[in-house]
């Protein structure tokens, strides 16, 4: 079985870690956000595939989510000791390594989707991981401070100001003249079934969608997606902030409607979202909550049995 | 008073750390060997620059007489975890943030002098120290090995190779087309006496002299120079490999003969070399072993003692 996951960063690594559980033997592509990469101090970082990496290859701090197990920040220290900025990005030891071998591997002229290939080759994250594009994207966050109005990286946004000033826009930059990385289009095509995590809809899920011909390969395909919302709360995150910024609701039905159809047929939502409709989309309750390895697993075998099952209905081509 | 010194890397520093005990008042400007220079994980790395501004600033690992106190190894390990070559030359994490913040500077058009001015003002290590030049040079070794006879950098067959393979040539690459850093031929200028630590003859001090202008600039002064040698042995490091490699013997006489007059006035050697001579040239003997702060504080003053009686002496311009 040939599965396509798009992914974020924390949220979607844990699924994809039930999403392994829950197939085993499936050959799992995954499509990973570079919308957050930013470049600090010279290095090139991709917080998301890193993230997913990390996670699936067992380097990942278990308890934050996010960043190495057992990391020490002396070079972060010792930058913040030169004056250099920015000092609220916590990279950590470790974590510089990878970001010095993937600038150097570009500034050498590979893609990123090949720099992510011979890190990937350290890790053995049991998944195909490809960046959504080899072209550089970034997202920018509109907000209004004390300076006027003006675009901040999301990074600025999300990790330095918290999310607590208003993002007016939302806006991957770059995004109309970005290319698929190679590979993306091709594994959607020979996919059987496309999982879309609860990652963030707007900053993640969202950021992918937007790389153009990506939405439309996947609209051809049975796609099942994981309610990020439960009953008007985030999962995990600020994704509330991001969709207040779109005009959006922090509802199950609000990222349903978002996601729509033709490229939804599957939506699973929380037992307190089991009203959620939309026409064309099935709908299922499942507790979504991926508090333990096995309930993870529970939600991905859900996910994936659901898109199966719409994959096989005769009304899907 | 005005006083100009060339320096190396270890025995340079620890030389400098006597001059301005035996010179409290005094202007330093150092002008600090850049052939040792390298690029490894895409970062600029200026070992002699950083030994003299981390031993002057109070950041040496005083033991070994390089590199950070307190160092930690993670980000090397990470990048001998992900396969990343080379492997021997040991950066520390601290001293990564100093190579990091260089190459970003540098990657943004500042010249080397003023990454090391930005550098040093963290350190404030009581000199000036700038760079011989602004323009890369690095100095490579011709050896002979499995692979036939081809050039190495210096810091490989330093470091790598600890000089144990014969170095058949040691050649400065582009110091025919390199200026003196902005700075050194003033600072020269304006000297009152220029002082040659003990420092490797051939691939430090010999590489400064190599820069178009530098050597010159020296001869219109009166300069002291201390012997890297003691009895045929050096007293630090390898410079034995290096004499050798250019044809030399290793003793102070030998390195008196390769310095020279004009450029020399004057030559601190051991008691045990006190016969060494060379016309025009003022040789004396002192104790040269730089044991504890007084002792090297003892020799410095030797021989800012030495060049200031000899700047004074009606035969020196």
């Amino acid at each position: 079985m040939r599965i396509v996951s798009l992914a974020g960063g924390v949220g979607g690594a844990r699924f994809l870690r039930g999403l392994q559980a829950a197939a085993p033997d499936a050959e799992i592509t995954v499509i990973g956000n570079t919308g957050d990469d930013i470049t600090l101090f010279g290095l090139r970082v991709c917080p998301d595939l890193d993230t997913v990496m990390y996670t699936l290859g067992g380097g990942i701090n278990e308890d934050q989510g996010w960043g190495r197990a057992a990391e020490t920040f002396t070079v972060k220290e010792e930058l913040a000791a030169y004056g250099m900025e920015p000092q609220w990005f916590g990279l950590g030891d470790r974590d510089f390594a990878t970001h010095i071998i993937r600038s150097q591997m570009l500034a050498a002229g590979y893609p990123l989707s090949q720099v992510t290939e011979a890190l990937c080759a350290r890790w053995n994250p049991g998944v195909r991981l490809l960046p959504m594009s080899d072209d550089r994207t970034e997202t920018h966050v509109v907000i209004t401070d004390d300076t006027g109005r003006h675009a901040v990286h999301f990074q600025e946004w999300w990790v330095r100001l918290r999310a607590s000033v208003p993002a007016e826009e939302i806006v991957l930059v770059g995004a109309a003249d970005a290319k698929p990385a190679p590979g993306v289009l091709d594994a959607i095509e020979a996919a059987d079934v496309v999982i879309l995590p609860p990652s963030n809809p707007v900053v993640s899920i969202g950021t992918i969608l937007q790389i153009p011909g990506i939405r439309p390969a996947l609209e051809r395909k049975p796609v099942v997606g994981v309610s990020p919302i439960i009953n008007g709360s985030p999962v995990r995150g600020m994704a509330d902030a991001c969709l207040t910024a779109i005009g959006r609701e922090t509802t199950a039905q609000s990222v349903l409607d978002l996601y729509g159809a033709p490229l939804l047929n599957g939506w699973l939502v929380a037992e307190e979202d089991a009203t959620t409709t939309h026409p064309g989309i099935t709908v299922e309750p499942h507790p979504l909550l991926m508090t333990t390895p096995e309930t993870t697993r529970t939600l991905a075998h859900a996910a994936l049995t659901l898109a199966l099952n719409l994959a096989n209905k005769p009304t899907h081509p």
